[in-house]
């Protein structure tokens, strides 16, 4: 049997600002990533995306992200371990403090943007986040880039990780994801993409843009929920995942 | 024997913008009020002043205030009860986050500034205040003013409380605070202010501005945190209540 | 001749989250009100903002709000008469600096929520307002509900203004707007409110919910922006005042 | 004749957290760098500032800084030209109607921290920034790092220029600033400090850390107001200069 995670930013309203596609996205996917105010988000929304996932069944994450909501947490932030620690820290405190209310538990964090970015790249970054997640609930599982620091960082201090991998992004030959300032770095044919996610889940591997396969840990796949197809992109996907016979499901901390 | 818990707010400084008082304070008090980054204090803040109130041994509280840090959470602001839910739970889970990871207990939640006072006089917000942090952890204490609707909400749904005196604020006859806006407000003399204390502990009254003594619950005296003598103060009152045989601890959750 | 002004609020966008509907807005209205930052509307979207206003010739507004972007600044705040002034004259300079860069003049201003609602009926909060205005340019011109304590203030200083009215909402024997907290506050029939605006323009006067005619200043009619209809009732009642005759023009500082 | 300006970040105080320093270190600095509120300051602290600033006959500059209340706009963030562009002329507005408020008139503008030091390197955000400051009001002056792209960027476009040195920073032999992250990045010793800056001053030269006399172009000195002996040394500074026969004043605008 083979299993897919697929994995959704959700709860990123804020105040007057809706997110009108949450609900219909939650049907299709497994695990939701819950904005925590920083980037994204507020109080209300999170109050309201997690009785959302709930209702859906669909396991709930938090998405701590850098403190920029004009940016959306997109913009890299100069900043160190300790904040790292620190902001990670304060936005899963504050999910679990909802997750919790709601008499559920929380399952996963995956840092958001930004932060997600610069810490693929930077150990340091990594372990301080991992070690935030861990200090929280030893049981939570970091979702991070397959063949990241994350990941490595994650599991160097024995924290249950998920592999994630994109359905709409192209890999360069060191299973990195190309940069989005390059011209290929997105798959726009959606058949294109449903066919890597399918060899992603099915082989654990991806052709990269050189042309060469190239071996790629598959736990997790990300889809977006802002977009015009959003929606039916999701439905699709997951759709055609199911009809292979693959199992969607979020992960399980050993 | 005879009981009284001292609080005082802690953690309110914020990025750049340093409270130095709080270091010297701690080792006067028996409980920490930790503010949870909407009126004051930041991620950093919090994990330090967690760190600081541990190596003290006072005890841990969340000190969620309005989404006002320019007014520093003391501008009343028109919020539902849904919304007093929410900050709440927020900031309280923020915290908590800091003092697991800490491999410590949160002990009690004290609403801040306006929040507070809003919520004292409203029983729509109390209940609502009330009911975030038992959705967060049913053997916390909700610290209120004495006699206020915080405390009718707290017992109403069976949340443990502690009823909050003040050293330097004057009564009204009917055991409310003295309005700000009232010259007779603050009680300037130290000794005067240590005499209410003093009352206020040993036989749970106070004489009220009118002249009549006026019975008061007093688990927990707040002592303020900023201002030119407040290290003094807090010192004094320390040594003052220890000196009637008075035992200064944190109130334990029925 | 008769006139009226025809004002939308605009650039309420903020950082990724979009209104997709100011550009199609700007051709029906008048006069734009651009939020400034502090209950929505941002650097990047003021100064976009700003262009599409002058690429429609429509005369431009500061709308300065309260500084609460998660309740996008409707709830009531208890802020004194400096903090208004101060709040004020910050948001209006801000928008002036992307005025003056786009070589234009900067019309007119118009409270925002919460805000404008507290001036209406609060005579030092407006006075403290009008005043920022003045300071900041002395032949700008203040939107205030007609009737208002701000229109009463912007006079009593010398400073133009424009009496508005709204089109949705139905007004009480006094001339002051139903409260929303009651049944009969909204029209929700079209016609209704086309027939209402036609009359107020005409007439100046209003059908009040007791049944009898008010008078009523009507300098500007105020429109809304969201929502699914707004862009074609703009567009509609555009149109019928155009077909009556009057002309739609945003009014001239004396 | 030799004149030099003494130049102090002013008005980076907010809401409850106060700057105690600004008032004594106004008599000795001829311009004030006032925060705008992104990285310090409030909408109150600028109208008090900008009339404290006139008491002492201070110039008055806005002091734009990076959306970072919390990193007190000291961490680098990715942001582009616009963005740059947008958030210089958002604040430089801001305050500008302060000080057209108070009757008085801007006199220049210096980015702060990070965003002064990203641009000191970056000629496309120098640019960037000097334009919103030439379409404030072209009769400015941008205060910038002697020998940066700042200085380059504003001559390009015809902007008046002031080129700033340090008293407490090291240079190196190509006019740099020693980073902070090397050992001898500061001068601890006072008169080091002061000889310093009377070199660069009277010979328009410093010695650089390698031993080098290296020519500087020195229009404006600035000085630090935080630390315990920020006052004392901006009195010591203040008098050392002018009994060198240096007339201290801010610089003016071709």
């Amino acid at each position: 049997m083979q299993y897919i995670d697929i994995n959704c930013d959700m709860g990123e309203a804020f105040g007057n600002y809706a997110m009108p596609n949450d609900e219909l996205l939650m049907q299709y996917i497994t695990s939701a990533n819950i904005a925590c105010g920083f980037h994204a988000g507020d109080a209300e929304v999170m109050q309201r995306t997690v009785a959302l996932a709930l209702k859906h069944g669909v396991a709930i994450g938090a998405h701590p992200g850098l403190p920029d909501l004009q940016g959306f947490g997109r913009r890299n932030m100069a900043i160190n371990a300790c904040e790292a620690y620190q902001l990670t820290l304060y936005q899963v405190g504050a999910l679990y403090g909802f997750v919790k209310a709601a008499g559920a538990k929380l399952h996963h964090v995956k840092p958001h943007g930004a932060l997600y970015n610069m810490a693929a790249k930077d150990a340091g970054l990594s372990l301080a986040i991992a070690q935030a997640v861990k200090d929280m609930d030893a049981s939570l599982i970091l979702y991070g880039l397959a063949g990241s620091e994350m990941i490595t960082a994650a599991k160097q201090i024995g924290l249950a990780t998920a592999s994630e991998v994109f359905a709409d992004r192209t890999y360069q030959s060191d299973g990195s994801l190309t940069p989005r300032s390059q011209p290929n770095a997105l798959i726009g044919n959606e058949e294109d993409a449903i066919a890597q996610v399918l060899m992603m889940v099915k082989q654990q591997q991806v052709v990269a843009v050189s042309g060469e396969a190239v071996t790629l840990k598959a736990d997790t796949l990300c889809i977006h929920g802002d977009g015009a197809h959003a929606v039916d992109f999701a439905k699709t996907i997951n759709q055609r995942l199911k009809n292979e016979g693959i199992i969607l499901q979020a992960p399980v901390s050993a």
